[in-house]
């Protein structure tokens, strides 16, 4: 059995620790691992498979012998140090927006465009985490009928700001609940028992740069600019899980039950709907699950040929760390990406 | 100066304290007022302007010197006990749903229809929260250009359930944050840090009854039935203050900085709008005023002739008891309503 030489760069951070989890539990055929980091965290320790392992800084040497690096770190370090992996042969699965729409870079989710592994020069992105939940769910609603304009607006948790936002969304609703004034520091605003619609920067049309993420990336990922969208972005209180409130247009009308027909099929769906119980999907019950959970699908009674839908996913699992290890699974299947330090094509 | 007997029934919910509030602090010209609640409640206390007045259990006797009867109570009581108010003489504004759709019973919001008042017969509905800061902020607009087409995700605070989902928010949240689990009992699922698509109960076709109410009620409040509107109501682990992501289709294109003029002059609307220093409505920042605030206007880069609008009102004032009494003020400025038992018409 071909296995792997992996390096997690930014092992420490959620998604990186996230990688660790999934790497473990899928049982991926990882020959040796080595976990990197920024100079801070080299010299402490993180586990695998009930190893310890030193966490090392990345230096250009280390990536000699790595088959698939997993970057999970911000965008200049993912800059200045993916050509040091790829220079050294391995093939670099990005979870930063350092390459996202680089055109000589695929964007891939292993649901909807697997092909696009096939061409791949060292790097491969792997999308935001709120645009990854969309379109598993949108791309087989759109191959029965396609799909014109998408409206969302998304309601999203604060481990996608990092490890010290969730202590920030701990500490805040603390202090709030003992009677006291809180201090914002990653958010502009307090977030507990709060909702900030304000996610990444802002750009000069008054959308964000992760609104704008939805739309370039989703259009990317599905090889059409025939998907008008438009997305409003929400931080809310809520430690994992993005959820999605998403009106979808079609090019001819899809009724409720053969969209609901279609996802059932659908890989990496799950349908949670049944409202007489109030049975649909949740940020809390989503979180450290594998799936994109669909639910209060119904007709958009504001539009003949739209549907309605309620998405959750775990945002660092499918939405990051997943995601990534799915698209090295599917290349490793196909042939596209291999242990031999070169990409089979 | 005129002055009113005033009645409050079902005084000591959330959204009767808040009439409470709202009455001294518009100065609302009380002669004389009467704390009603059911059996329970009655013999306990609340102060007006710095009075203490008993609570006391809601009779026909009582309402025989009451000019204006504010009704905060389920749509139960509402109906057993509204007649005893207007056969008394005593006009009723009512916050239920119990009379909201009736075609013989006016449902006003006075920035967008205060003419409305003019035909009531005893009884004026106040709308639901969600339906009053969406429609005076559509209101503007649509004069500018008809709207076509709205879709709208709220983010919904759990003061819309009273009192008692205040109090499951906070112990919930305390026993999370002490590595507890929780049992719901307001709501039908864990509330704190989470979100919970469910607002009122479901209906047949897939929507639940506050999202069809956003749609009924603004096509009355606004007089036409030619606005398509699909919502998807949200419960949100906040105390106070409704948001409310907006996407609007009008007739022809409204420019932001068209929408932001007309917004800027429109009656009970502050805009909060400016990216650059992350400056837009929160709702725990709404908590406490009059306003609907509305930022984050920008163009629905999805269609030509839309715009995108975050809005955000404190649910229990002007979304319950600011509109409620605004209606009455209105009427009595119009010699609609007056204290001599009958509305003038």
């Amino acid at each position: 059995m071909e296995t792997f030489n992996v390096a997690i760069v930014g092992a420490t951070g959620l998604v990186g620790q996230e990688f660790v989890k999934v790497l473990e539990q899928r049982n991926f055929p990882v020959a040796s691992i080595r976990l990197l980091a920024s100079e801070r965290s080299s010299g402490t320790y993180l586990f695998f498979n009930h190893h310890k392992i030193e966490v090392e800084k990345a230096t250009p040497k280390i990536f000699r012998d790595i088959d698939i690096a997993f970057f999970s770190e911000g965008v200049d370090i993912t800059r200045r140090l993916s050509p040091l992996a790829t220079e050294a042969g391995a093939v670099v699965i990005d979870n930063s927006a350092a390459f996202t729409m680089e055109s000589s870079v695929p964007l891939v989710v292993p649901e909807v465009n697997p092909e696009d592994i096939r061409w791949h020069e060292g790097i491969i992105a792997n999308p935001n985490c709120s645009t990854i939940q969309l379109v598993v769910a949108l791309y087989p609603l759109h191959k029965i009928s396609p799909i014109k304009r998408v409206v969302v607006s998304t309601y999203q948790a604060v481990s996608g700001s990092g490890a010290v936002a969730l202590k920030e969304l701990t500490n805040q609703a603390q202090l709030i609940l003992e009677g006291h004034r809180i201090c914002p520091h990653v958010y502009s605003h307090q977030i507990a028992f709060n909702v900030l619609p304000e996610i990444d920067v802002f750009l000069d049309d008054g959308y964000t740069r992760e609104e704008r993420k939805i739309v370039e990336e989703t259009q990317k990922i599905m090889h059409t600019e025939d998907i008008a969208i438009s997305a409003t972005c929400v931080r809310v209180p809520v430690y994992f899980g993005h959820s999605e409130a998403v009106n979808v247009e079609f090019t001819s009308p899809i009724t409720p039950e053969e969209a609901r027909k279609s996802l059932a099929q659908a890989p990496g769906v799950k349908i949670l709907d049944d409202p007489n119980v109030s049975f649909y999907p949740q940020p809390w019950a989503a979180s450290g699950s594998d799936h994109i959970f669909v639910g209060r699908i119904r007709k958009d009674i504001s539009h003949p040929n739209g549907l309605v839908m309620w998405i959750v996913a775990d945002n660092l699992r499918k939405g990051g760390a997943l995601n990534a290890v799915q698209i090295v699974e599917e290349g490793v299947r196909k042939g596209w990406i291999s242990s031999k330090r070169r990409s089979v094509v």
